[in-house]
């Protein structure tokens, strides 16, 4: 890992960048991020929100690996072979994910199989849709006197896993839950046995694009109302600071 | 707030921007916070891990108003006043913090001081350093089997309060404690009530920066090592996965 320089560097080197690319709005990417893209010879994505972010790689050849419902995707072995074999034939590698690598984005997975066989990465990180779409619409995950702290977790856990490691009895004054829509009655559910019920809480569907949509609630009753994914769930009283601060109507 | 259409519109109305400048690395700014500074007529900013990012707004008049050891400064109520002065006066206002608005910026203060004076706002956040200086280094926040989730904290909570909210028996896999470098015996004491002290434990100095430093420990030894402000404290096992991937010499 490049740690010392920050910088990004030029031709001098075969170096694998793992890049964010916030979460979804094209222009929530970052002036580095942009520049690896420029660089490189091969991008390799997972799906993304918006694909425009594309357009920054305009020479580069697209490899894409994510997952789309109903088709067959490659596995994370698959994945760390395509990006091993694209290292070792090109100069300047993307692989670029939504939010930040490290976030629920198995960018860890990848950099260890990379490091391997000895390849140069380097980190840009991404704003991550569990600060950045809350953020967006004006839901503060901390407010004075409110939160002072904040728990972001994965509401789809990985259904091979013979034991749960999500046990949701975060203590944190806010929670934020990604990936969790299609469990989201099961999560509800637990954490309401760390947590009232009335606790208010908010979902945002399609965060940070045109088709974002609001959803007000409490935990007790979030997952009774009409929610598709994307989407991630905000549990805490930061949401009546939220409530507070804007009058315009949203979506029950 | 702007909630349906994320775009920045240009000239047709009175709108304060919240962004996010991000950890400090000045290309780990988003291309959104570039278009709204070059637009900005006057620019309200904190101290900043770097302030090159000023340089997108060469136009714009500039109103400092962060805190710097020793020096006067301006309380939350006199920033709210510049905010509504600077926003009846001017078309566009950006109010400038490091990292997120809303990650213990007190961005939901200034919206609230805002929204009584029915003021447009528009958010844009940015990369928070509780991630992006984790992820810039190779240290994933989660990791697959390791870490499912993090919870994100300040270290230095407000001293008027009267009962502290912060409670330290945080359940997350990870745990990341911003701007408590000062209180880090107090805080990973507090802690290891909770939490084993062999749990392997990092701390970043200025993260994303040319003199950035990595301190390696565990959650019962770190706070004994020399470490300067500004710096974030990680705690968790992903320390040693970030331990795993790197085989650069660290400095303990």
């Amino acid at each position: 890992l490049h740690q010392s320089d920050s910088n990004i560097k030029a031709g001098d080197e075969m170096v694998v960048y793992l890049v964010g690319a916030g979460p979804g709005d094209p222009e929530l990417i970052t002036l580095k991020a942009v520049k690896a893209l420029e660089m490189a010879d091969v991008v390799i994505y997972d799906r993304l929100a918006n694909e425009e972010i594309l357009k920054h790689a305009p020479h580069a050849k697209l490899i894409y690996v994510g997952k789309k419902a109903g088709e067959h995707y490659k596995s994370q072995d698959e994945i760390n072979q395509i990006l091993l074999k694209e290292a070792k034939n090109n100069d300047t590698v993307v692989r670029l994910k939504g939010g930040d690598p490290f976030v629920f984005g198995r960018g860890g997975e990848e950099v260890l199989a990379l490091k391997e066989e000895n390849i140069s990465i380097e980190m840009i990180p991404g704003v991550t849709s569990a600060i950045g779409v809350p953020t967006t619409i004006g839901l503060p995950v901390t407010h004075r006197a409110v939160a002072t702290s904040f728990t972001v977790v994965t509401g789809h856990e990985d259904p091979t896993k013979k034991e749960k490691q999500v046990k949701w009895d975060y203590t944190a004054d806010t929670v934020v839950v990604l990936m969790g829509i299609g469990q989201i009655e099961e999560n509800t559910r637990e954490m309401m046995k760390y947590r009232d019920p009335e606790t208010p809480a908010c979902v945002i569907e399609s965060g940070t694009m045109p088709e974002e949509r609001i959803v007000m609630g409490t935990l007790g009753d979030i997952a009774k109302k009409d929610i598709k994914s994307p989407a991630l769930l905000v549990v805490g009283n930061v949401v009546n600071v939220f409530k507070e601060m804007t009058s315009k109507e949203l979506f029950y």
